[in-house]
Parts: structure tokens; C-alpha cells; sequence
């Protein structure tokens, strides 16, 4: 089975079983994140209180966290959630929106790092870069950092927290223990609309929620989102119009798209 | 006067009147919902304050209390807001988001449904039915069930509280005691778009604001919601152009869009 | 150098620096600004807990503080952000969005107005003559007044807090001690779409991150907001592709847009 063909199968399962994608996300990305998993096939709910997410992460196949906007008693939330889905046995994707940015946030992220034990972690570089520095260093909110710069902090969270790194950029980066792809997939104008760092955690949830290995959970979701965002790129007047053709990408998305644009290789 | 004309002469009192709707929804579809009150011609307002929401609902011609990202102090500020609208007299929508999903979602749509005392409960089939099973049953967030599944359900929940039930589906059904519509306007491309049925939970307030009968102006609502969907679908590529099609279809409706394409009766 | 000429060299600075805007906003329009800065060319960062608003106000350019869905807590952060971006010396821009509607929003408004010093005021007519008159009046949610009726409560506040004060409608003002502007740029769909007045302020907020002049970066901000408008309302089909197109006017506008639609007069 080509990579190609690997993905278009998960594809086809994930819109035939319509898996429960259970979010615990911030506030700016919610409606985004939704959209995309229900124009993948995904089924998407948000639910964030203490006293319901052990409840939802049990009804789910894949629990997202993601601290773009976190406050305390969301991070509880995200602990209580997470306990629940390493007992159901399903996957966790931590999304460490802004860490390096704050010290509330680099250590909201590192706690949940450990406490959560995430399948995949998916995050830009500087965020990759800051969890592996831990608390050390703060240097912003976004991105300076091309991937490859951060593909020895991938490796080294990697091995010592045994979970998959996923590094998004120009270059997507998914770094297992002796494993990793690149993806070449995507187009310039994603960085131009919030929320589409946060729409990737989501679909490496989907996929994570079909196929066991976090692996080519992590590699196929980049994959689909940088295809989709290509071909939403191509009548796109801007970010506004970009958004609308992306939803409707990944809604239509077909095999031949995914053959003839692929840009995945492993190393 | 027929339905149709019934239902333009309240699209126009909405326009010429833009009644004020207090909202207390969950943060997926804020935007969403105060778009398409914006569309349609009603004010939107959010508010969840547990200091302000007494004195909003005293301002508005409505209240939609919707439970999909509850959490303990909301649940508290909607009951607020619901005394504040029984004193003035405004009608209150509810919208059981998730009821069934969860035992506190089902428990805090349960005790809204007591304690707001809502004209127009507003949900899909699963809803309703976990509504009227009470806290027996969990069995997920999704409907699983047509709308006509939900037939008794709804019967026995109009009769139990005195209200109106909406029951949103391929068809939508409305129960009040003693009389019930059908409407079979819609599209399916409305359950790829996360916030549709919210956005109806909304629409029907604004009906509700403007029509003395919560059985005619929760029918009237799903039929907008239905036929401005149809009209959306059109020219849509996918779930993205729908979206935007929406609300450029509610904006536009015309007395024509809503003769020609009404297909809703009444029993 | 002409209006327009300093408009176009601020939208470069900005395009070229990208500075970063603070947002402790409300969740209706959370995203929409969000794009709305990213489509201008800043960067957006949205952070409201307690624990990490002074550190998040340290890195940043420019802090927006908006009370669209406000509560408790988040006026509390608001005031520690405001504390650290004074220290820093960054412009504060205060959106008292419903101010005048509840006394909770009007004291939130007024208290803000003294306690966080803003440089800039931005909001509709009703708004600014709420602030002015204090706690003694509340009359609802939506603008009932055109901006000239705001005119004198504007140029008391700006007397008395020493700031600017921007007063959006049909022409906007923007008033300063001892001088002031009106611009008549913009479209009527403006006001069929939530978070236009919020993605106004945040805006301003990018301007006054490049330009030490209050009143040249809150007249900036509204003129190109206005523009866009113009520009987003030729092909737009309603409020939903208004929406859309207005993003990717944004991203697009181009000096000559700026030179050939400016109605920017100083008074």
C-alpha cells in the first residue's frame, strides 16, 4: 500500500464511521476546528466541564487538548479528560498553542506533557522548541523558527516521553522514536488564517481515532491538510475566501487529489 | 392567510422591529448564531454575566438558553435570566445540546427545562428523547434517530411541561398539545456545518419575539431555517460556500423564496 | 505626505513588523479579529487568564482590551494586563461594547476608562454617550444614534481621561483634544455582520502599535476598516460574502485603494 493509498483508506474510514473527536480547545478556534472535522467525516464535540469530560472522553475515539486560551480550571479539565482516555484506551494530540510565549503556558503544556501522556503532540517549532527547553526560555507567540530547526527538540521529546512529535511549517516534521516523514504539502496563505495549527491537532485526532499508529496518524493529518489547503489556495482571492475553499476541499476531497499532490517521504 | 404569508408577515416585523434576542449559548456558535440574527433582521445579544443577565433579559423580546459548552455558572445564569423573562413575559427557547450525551448535559437540560419553564424546547431527535427518558440513558452526542422516532417523545414532553417541541431532522417536526406541523424544507449539506441547528434554536427565539403562538413561530423558524438552506446548497461546492451562502440566503429571502419552496403542514 | 500616503506607511510598517496585538476580547468575535489582524498583516495573540496576561502584555505592541462577554474575572485581567502594557509604555485601546445596555457593562466601561488609562476609545454612539452620562442612564444594546449626537459626550471624555475618543457610525469621528476627524468611508453591510466594531478596535490597536499618535492611528484604523468595507460590498451577495471578500480586502488593499476611496477630512 502506497502512503497515498494509505491515507485515502483512513480517509474512507473515518467518513464511514464518523468517529467521536472529543475537544477540549480554545475559545478563537472552536467553530474552525468543528467545521473541519465534520467536513473531514469526523464528528466534533466540545465540552469542557469538570463534571462532564470524563463522561465525554469515555463516549469518545480521540481526545484533542489544546491550550490556545487555557485558565486553570481548564487545564483540571484537560487532566480529568485525559485520565479518562488513557483508560478507555484511546489517543490523546496535545496542541502547546503559545508555549515558549508565557511561563503559564510553557508549564501548562509540560505538565500536560507528562500528566496527559499524549499520543501525539503537534505544535510550530518554537513551541516544539520550548517544551524542550522547558522552563528556561520565553521568546513569543509565534513562530520564528523554521521546522528543521526544531528537529532535535522532536527528537528529544520524542524519546523521552515516548510520543510522537508533529512540527508543522513549510516542511511538516513527524518525528517517532527511529522513524520520521517530512511533508512537503500546503501553501503559504494558511499562515494568514487563524486557527489552522489548531485544525491539524484536530484531524491528527481523527486519524488517530482510526488507524494505531500515532505515526501515520500524525503524518496522514498533515498530509490531508496541506492537500486541502493547496487546493483552497488555487481560486482563493485571500485569507477570507481561502477559509471558505478549504472546508469545501476537505469536504470533496478525493484519492486522485491525494495521488497527485502528495508530497510525503520517509526516513 | 397562508402559511407562507403568515410566515413573511412575521419576516418583515422581525425587519421592521429587530427584536432584541438575549443569548446564552455556548462558545462554538456565538458567531454563527449572532450572524444569522443579524441576517434575518433581530438584534443579537450574548450576554452570560450572572450581574447583567437579569437586566439583558429584561431588555430583549427573547431568551435562547442553549447547553453546548455549559458549565456550572452558566447553568446558574441562565436560571437568573429565565426569572427575569417570566417577569416580563418574553418568551424563552431552550436548546438541550447534547442531552443524552452526558449525565450532566441530560440533568442540566432537565432542570432548565423545569426551572426556565422555555415555550420551545428546540433539538434533535436524541435530545428530545433523552429529555423525556430522563436520566436513564447516555448513548452519545449525535442523532441517531430520525425525527419521527422522536414523535412520542416530544407528545409526551409538550403534554408533561405545556410547551412547545421542535424536533429538528430530514423532516422537522413541531409538537404542541393538541396540534403539530411537519416541515420537509432543508438540505443535507446543513449537517456538515457545525451550529445549524443552534442557529435555528436562534432564529426560533427571534420568530417567538414577534409571534404570540410558540407552536407558529417555532414552525415558522425550522421553514426559514429549511428553505434559506436550500436556496444556500445551490451554488455550494461544499460545507465552506454553504456557510457563507446561508446567510447571504437569509438576508435575501423573499416573499417568493419562501411561497415557492414551503413544504410544511400542519396536523 | 498626504492621509492617505500616512496610511499606506503605517499599513507597510505594519505588514513589515508585524507587530503583536494583546486581545483580552469577547468570544462572539474572538476569531473574527483575530483574521481581521492576520489579514492586516499583525500578529493577533488572545490570553486571558490571570496567570499569564501581564507577562502576555509585556511581549506585545499593543493591548485591546473589548467587554463584549464579560464577567468577573475577566475585568480582573483585563486591569493586571492594562498595569503591565503602561509599564511597558504600549497603547491600551478600550472597546466598552454595551456600555449603557446593563449597569454592569456601563460600570465595567467606566471603571476600565479609569483604572487600564486607555489611549483610544473605540465605540458606537450609544456607547460613548453612556460613558459620558456615567451610570445614570441604560437604554439597550444597539446604536440608535448617529455619531454626530456622540459628539459633544466624546469630546467631554477625551477632555476628562485624556484620550482619544473614537465614535464609529455612517461617518466615524475621531476625537483628540483640540482636534479631531470625520471619515466617511464605509458600507452599510458593515453593520449586518457581528464583530465589525470589534475587528475596528483591534485594528486600532495594530495602528497604534506603529504610530505614536493616538488620533492619526484610531482615524487610520477606521479609514482603512472603511475602505475594506467598500471594497469587500461591491461583489457581495449579503452579509455572509461580505464577511469573506472583507478579509481578503484586507489583505489586499494597496495604496492606490487608500488614495482613490479616502474621505478623511481634520477638523
Amino acid at each position: 500500500m502506497t502512503d497515498a493509498q494509505a491515507i485515502w483508506a483512513d480517509i474512507e474510514k473515518i467518513r464511514a464511521t464518523r468517529p467521536l473527536v472529543h475537544n477540549i480547545t480554545n475559545y478563537v478556534v472552536m467553530n474552525t476546528t468543528a467545521n473541519a472535522l465534520l467536513a473531514l467525516g469526523a464528528s466534533p464535540v466540545m465540552a469542557h466541564a469538570a463534571e462532564e469530560v470524563e463522561e465525554m472522553a469515555g463516549l469518545a475515539a480521540a481526545l484533542v487538548l489544546n491550550i490556545g486560551t487555557l485558565s486553570g480550571p481548564w487545564i483540571e479539565a484537560m487532566k480529568i479528560a485525559a485520565r479518562a482516555a488513557r483508560k478507555k484506551g484511546i489517543p490523546i494530540v496535545l496542541d502547546p498553542v503559545g508555549a515558549g510565549a508565557t511561563r503559564f503556558r510553557t508549564a501548562a503544556a509540560l505538565d500536560l506533557l507528562v500528566a496527559a501522556g499524549p499520543a501525539i503532540v503537534r505544535g510550530n517549532a518554537s513551541e516544539i522548541r520550548a517544551l524542550a527547553a522547558g522552563l528556561g526560555e520565553t521568546r513569543g507567540v509565534e513562530s520564528r523558527h523554521g521546522s528543521e530547526e526544531a528537529l532535535e527538540a522532536a527528537r528529544e521529546l520524542a524519546a523521552r516521553h515516548g510520543t510522537v512529535i508533529s512540527v508543522s511549517g513549510a516542511v511538516d516534521l513527524i518525528v517517532g522514536e527511529g522513524s520520521m516523514a517530512r511533508i512537503a504539502n500546503g501553501h503559504s496563505l494558511m499562515a494568514a488564517v487563524t486557527g489552522m495549527g489548531c485544525a491539524a491537532s484536530a484531524l491528527t485526532g481523527a486519524f488517530a481515532a482510526v488507524n494505531p499508529s500515532p505515526l501515520r496518524a500524525a503524518a496522514q493529518a498533515m498530509a490531508v491538510m496541506g492537500i486541502a489547503g493547496e487546493i483552497a489556495a488555487v481560486p482563493a482571492a485571500g485569507p477570507g475566501s481561502f477559509q471558505v475553499n478549504f472546508l469545501d476541499a476537505l469536504y470533496a476531497l478525493s484519492e486522485n487529489d491525494i495521488r497527485s499532490r502528495l508530497r510525503m517521504e520517509w526516513i
